[in-house]
């Protein structure tokens, strides 16, 4: 296997777009990676789209990466459409990554796009609902709730209260409110997040992510082909891992049983050489932000159940020794769910070439990217990755 | 680049399957293959999923290949939702392929399944209008009138009749009759095919391709891991191309262009050290039969505007010198659209290693797949696969 690095990465900013189509936004991601790069684009050899929810939005279900990318003056290379609910983009850069790590092609483009924003927002929730596993949606089972419930483990197995967890969204907030890409960038108190409209207890309006239109792309080239292009500093994929979730009668906040968020960490630190200390600064997948708890422990930044005494004593903040969403994660970022996990990557990429403005980590030297997709509950029906980049 | 190996194939019969979901149809494919393959599903190390119209027929947007595959007892293992339209299955093949072939995995999991059938058969019509550009199917380009439009042009260019073109189904459908597989097992004569009802000159029922519920898997696995199984004689990967079209402003038919089906072929053959004259057995996409007719040349089994006198002399059929479509081919196996490409892959592997039965082509030991999917009327939006296997 080569060593694969980062030339590029680009975004169109999360939000509301609701003139643009699929293609407009990876328009804008995908020409901004290759610039940021300094690749042509003839020289992309395959390309992999994610996309999670288009065929229910845009009524476009299949050959998406084509319809997508064509119009954008890509063909006649290797297209792959992968989807991977909220790990759809990172799988996607995986794809890209095993692309060039095998032999088989130089440089290639990684790119997630997503559109959610429709005059009729019930389409929109029922297309959400379409990527966890539909038969337990229709029990009522749903993200939020999923969510909620493991945030209430997470307090009866460790403590902690409603106000402890709702100031990882206070952290993010203000995060975010530096991040021009993102979504939300008002950042807000304590009180204003729990004054926020209650969504499934614990969890408040301002701890969940929004639904967003957006698109992030990333150019990866084999790092003995680097040479053929003046460009910055580029960032090496040190590890790169997916895995899917494993059925369990329990969840692993009840028992010592190790979650698959860790297993898939172990697999991306083992490629890697590495392990939870040589970590600089992290974005992980806070789609609902307490999660970021979880995640912080799993992926053994922290003990189990010291995430909550890490945030207070802000050692998760940009400043802290262990930095955790800096871009304001998925509730200011915004979740465009097929682009979210580039979106990560291109946080982490700015962060080691120390291009992340006034969210920049002092000495970032490795950064690690973390993604969960589908219902977690039962651990089953669902996709994890780990991405982890060193400068 | 590691050489790989098919162990093992399944399918579940192509057809009308109204009492079974995806998860089930797969059940029979996927256990099938690890059954075929003498491999216990533990060892499955990593799997791809095909899957096209899933989105709008089930309402499982997202993570197909995690619900389809989970309660068949897989988890805890990478697997990857891939879509490339009627090139869905052959893209997850080659997924697995570079999984392996790059060192990563040693075993692994195709599979493709597809549900089409539905009692309201219009969700079916426009869940597959999504598979193709649907701003040109809005103005009414589909699947059968683009085929109809590049039957037309390859009789103005190269001759031929309505007649010589319903030959390709007559073949087919006898080759179909021989298959336990298939969804129609009639052999049908010259009559036959041009009594059915006209869909779009000079295209016939009978030369178009089914809408059918089904699913295909095949187990592969690195050449050197071989050893840890007892197991039937194992088939070679020998070449695995990718493509996806270039706009081009005139159909290859027209021009002397080469096709992306030429390009792509091209591809396979360098990877596997050959040329056309080594195939001795092939399956091409004839969604619509007579494309045949356009594969055979465009995969260099004879010159252009050679492929009637091949068909009619008989050099296609079973017994003749380049058997292709030995398994019925799309319009009598059956097309359940994200499962085609792998159940390609089964009819050559059974043919390579002798145990096609009455469709056995005698002394086989090259053959070779070949998919297109979208519309290809202009080339761009589609995808397009080649995969050589070898005993």
């Amino acid at each position: 296997m080569r060593e694969v690095v980062v030339l590029g990465v680009g975004m169109h900013p999360f939000g509301r777009h609701p003139d643009k189509g699929l293609a407009d936004l990876a328009h804008v991601a995908c020409w901004k990676a290759l610039k940021d790069a300094n690749v042509p684009a003839k020289d992309v050899q395959v390309a992999y789209l994610a996309n999670s929810i288009g065929g229910l939005i845009t009524g476009q279900e299949g050959i998406r990466a084509q319809t997508v990318l064509g119009p954008n003056g890509f063909g006649g290379i290797p297209m792959v459409n992968v989807e991977n609910a909220c790990a759809s983009a990172s799988t996607a850069f995986r794809g890209v990554w095993l692309e060039i790590a095998s032999g088989l092609y130089d440089v290639g483009l990684a790119i997630g796009v997503e559109k959610m924003h429709l005059d009729d927002r019930s389409r929109t929730i029922s297309a959400l609902i379409s990527i966890s596993q539909i038969e337990l949606s229709k029990l009522g089972m749903q993200f939020a709730g999923e969510a909620a419930m493991r945030c209430k483990r997470y307090m009866r197995r460790y403590g902690g209260t409603k106000e402890d967890l709702a100031l990882v969204a206070v952290k993010n907030s203000y995060n975010g409110s530096l991040n021009p890409y993102a979504f939300h960038r008002k950042p807000y108190t304590l009180e204003e997040v729990l004054n926020s409209p209650l969504i499934a207890d614990p969890l408040h309006l301002f701890m969940t992510s929004s639904i967003a239109d957006g698109a992030a792309a990333a150019i990866l080239c084999a790092r003995d082909a680097v040479k053929r292009y003046e460009t910055k500093r580029p960032v090496i994929v040190a590890g790169c891992a997916l895995m899917s979730g494993r059925f369990r009668e329990a969840d692993p906040l009840d028992t010592d049983v190790e979650s698959t968020i860790t297993l898939t960490a172990k697999e991306a630190y083992r490629q890697a050489g590495m392990e939870p200390k040589d970590i600089d600064v992290a974005e992980v997948h806070d789609a609902m932000s307490p999660i970021e708890l979880v995640s912080t422990e799993d992926l053994g930044f922290c003990g189990k159940g010291e995430a909550i005494r890490y945030l207070k004593e802000g050692r998760t903040k940009i400043t802290g020794d262990i930095p955790i969403n800096t871009s304001g994660g998925l509730c200011s970022r915004g979740h465009p769910v097929g682009a979210t996990g580039i979106a990560q990557i291109a946080e982490i990429v700015w962060q080691l070439r120390g291009e992340a403005g006034d969210r920049q980590v002092k000495d970032a030297l490795v950064g690690m990217c973390e993604d969960s997709g589908g219902v977690l509950v039962n651990g089953d029906n669902a996709a994890f990755t780990n991405v982890i980049l060193k400068r």
